[in-house]
């Protein structure tokens, strides 16, 4: 970003003396840090279980809320606004998931007289709705997945939809989800015998037999835009990658996407600015794209209204701490950038470290930390809940800390990224370490040739190589214990 | 910098295969990792104490070359070559310190047919002549700090090079140093009086009657500009300002200085660049400057023909990693970017923290680290030799660790220095962390208003500050044990 690094002038904030951060584990330490940099006390809310958190501990006050049970607590907007008015809140930050995108949850703050850090209750309510923000697309002139206009019956109307969108082309029940109630077609004779099959198993399944059509794209690219609203303007901050997913959550995310050309890294990210302007958007927003790589076309999905996991790839490539800068805009300030003063440089790489262990099923693996090693030197950052002897607590999501290394180009950011995975350690419970270690040694990964479903498929093989070689070294200590016998 | 973000071009080495880092604490640390991430393989000398060091455990190898004491081990030039046979080094970086100025060293590396990261021996000992470098950067149109050419003999002569020069000025011994044998004359009648007294002091002294005549700045300030070559062309990195010392011994360190104008900045760096082109540079360097802010004057000192302990804020700063493009260049790469290529981005500064305890006249504390929590989130870089539960041994400079922020200006920068020495959490042993704490809420730090001479005057109201804050905090203690006892 460009602002002139002579300047003298220490931020003095305006509205915002006491910010409320409404959250909890390493995004609560994130918004406390960004809070403190800006001259404003940072108070956190907990939970029975989160007492002796990191947050907790930075944070000019705690308050606690509930039980460890989020409804009874995080997930509590009477609680959160009793805890403002307790530590003489003026303003509170939602950070991701709990009450982030809750509409009727920023219209209280609001009725309570703070200041809710984020875009209108309106502006999260229109994109919380998906077929109304996919509608405001539209009007932008962002293109949408390719599909029917609703309901198709007939099929001859279905055969009409599908000549035009192309195929192969997707069977969806319009009451399914979470990829639910899905057939795909791959030609006119195929869509002729799996609609009304789609529609008996529609009505059988969910109680109503509508469905509708919508374009196959076999490996779809996950590319989200982060934009940054004042109410007035919004600029766009390039965008990142998150094709790598298990079972549809993120593990490893980067920013450019090795995919997009200059042109199509263009078009994309001005889509998104655009859409955000079109709804007045105010604070931290991510616009969610497919891309279908084959065709070299990208299709708005969603907007999440709020900060995400992986801002930091974000704030890496462009030099804006997008943290601190939704707490200047909820202070008050307009936006300190243009569109031009915004480069992109060098490449960054995001690695969720979660309290999981990958050759288990992910099962989650709270506990004790024991040791913990970070790596440090140039290029590294680490955003965690963690701090030596802490005790992970059952009750949440289990990322733990993100790596996230930022390096001139790709190719040296990657092999930075596995030094500093090999420096990592933290003992006492399973992480998805070993998974990246794995990750960046991998010659797709590498080369950045992967889709939303690559990951699903690696995953397989990577588990039956890792129970090898794991059984491989146990061979050995065993042949090795008894030479040294021998020897003795 | 401006390199290409989707450059996929993996490094790989073609001459380095293996590199000896010759030299211990964070520099090896330092070097090790940006040998690994260029893909070579990274072996350490270590002394009897070092055995157990951070470097040893990252390092591909570590080669035990001799006892705790230095001159056994790390200033050994014949151990560290047998060190670099035995673990078949294609190169040997020396880091700073040590032999890293060592001329003959250097040779010795060459003529064992490895090759010396860094100038050429011939560079080294040119530079490493203080006398022969002020001579170079004469030739090449560099100010130097005006004063006589040689020795002045008669009060006469003595008068004319004052008239020339202005008041005050000072009288050197020539057969002197570090301070010794200097005086001060305002005006032409002190100088006539105190010409012969220091005559005679240096005769007494010394052994040799001789003195010159200098400049003298009585609110000088201490930058440096970093340069990088190839032995054909040389680019500067800007410069970094070091006024907060402690007897000479640099603090806290900032990229760019507070203290220049971008006319001044230009013009210092450009002369930096020069000087270093004309002897045909290779490696990074750093060519140290006295900056008389009064009459917005730079005079050169002397070059460090090695990378320097400060280095970070200036990668911070442009981007590059200047450790690696040593090792690049040492590789047979030509320099990657031309003057051009590097922007100054930010604002950076570096805290030393030393294992020294503050208020007691930074005597040394060598021990255990039981608890250690570094700071981390945005913008927060950490070179360190520590981890929990090494013990410092107590043959060594006392540095444990470099704190370094970058931030988009100076002023936000320093707001996160406070909030990340706020976490840093080193128990077990005293460091100068609390200095620094201080130094960052002092306003003239924060106005960058300071000079060499700053701090050895501030430390002593901080010592009485922090005497009488640590009594009063014994004494509401006390109250307070009293207060609850009444109460039970």
């Amino acid at each position: 970003m460009n602002v002139d690094s002579s300047t003298t002038a220490f931020y003095r904030p305006a509205r915002i003396r006491t910010v409320l951060v409404a959250n909890r584990g390493e995004i609560a330490v994130r918004v406390i840090r960004a809070a403190q940099e800006l001259g404003m006390r940072a108070a956190v809310v907990v939970s029975d279980a989160d007492r002796e958190s990191l947050a907790a501990r930075l944070a000019d006050d705690a308050v606690h809320i509930g039980s460890s049970h989020a409804a009874k607590s995080y997930l509590n907007p009477a609680a959160v606004l009793a805890a403002a008015r307790q530590c003489g809140a003026d303003a509170v930050h939602p950070g991701y998931g709990f009450l982030s995108e809750n509409a009727d949850f920023a219209a209280q703050v609001e009725a309570a007289g703070l200041i809710f850090v984020g875009p209108s209750p309106q502006v999260i309510a229109a994109m919380g709705d998906k077929a109304r923000a996919r509608e405001t697309a539209r009007r932008a002139g962002v293109p949408t997945v390719p599909g029917s206009a609703g309901i198709v019956s007939s099929p001859g109307e279905a055969r009409e939809v599908a000549e035009r969108i192309g195929y192969p082309i997707m069977i969806k029940a319009a009451a399914g989800g979470g990829g639910r109630g899905i057939r795909v077609a791959h030609d006119a004779a195929q869509l002729d015998a799996e609609l009304p099959l789609a529609q008996r198993e529609a009505q059988a399944a969910f109680g109503d037999g509508g469905v509708y059509l919508e374009r196959f794209i076999a490996l779809a690219r996950h590319i989200e835009v982060q934009v940054l609203g004042d109410g007035n303007d919004v600029i766009h901050l390039f965008e990142r990658e998150c094709s790598l997913q298990r079972r549809r959550q993120k593990i490893l995310e980067e920013a450019p996407s090795p995919s997009l050309t200059p042109k199509l890294r263009a078009e994309l990210c001005a889509s998104a600015a655009r859409l955000a302007r079109q709804v007045g958007y105010r604070g931290a927003g991510t616009l969610e794209y497919l891309f279908d790589e084959t065709r070299g076309e990208f299709y708005f999905i969603e907007m999440n209204t709020r900060i995400q996991v992986e801002h930091p790839v974000t704030e890496a490539i462009t030099g804006v701490d997008l943290v601190r800068e939704m707490l200047r805009i909820a202070d008050g300030e307009p936006l300190r950038f243009n569109q031009s003063d915004i480069a992109l440089r060098g490449a960054a790489l995001e690695c969720r470290i979660n309290a999981e262990d990958p050759l288990q099923d992910f099962r989650p693996n709270p506990g004790r930390v024991d040791e913990l090693v970070w790596p440090t030197g140039p290029g590294v950052r680490i955003d965690s809940l963690l701090y030596p002897g802490y005790v992970v607590p059952p009750f949440y999501d289990s990322l733990l800390a993100k790596l996230i290394v930022h390096d001139e180009s790709r190719a040296v950011a990657i092999d930075r990224l596995a030094r500093a995975l090999r420096e990592l350690n933290i003992s006492g419970l399973k992480t998805t370490a070993p998974l990246h270690r794995a990750l960046v040694a991998d010659d797709d990964v590498r080369a950045g040739r992967y889709h939303t479903n690559y990951l699903d498929t690696w995953m397989a093989a990577w588990r039956e190589s890792s129970e090898a070689a794991s059984a491989a070294a146990q061979e050995c200590v065993a042949a090795g214990s008894a030479s040294t016998r021998e020897a003795s």
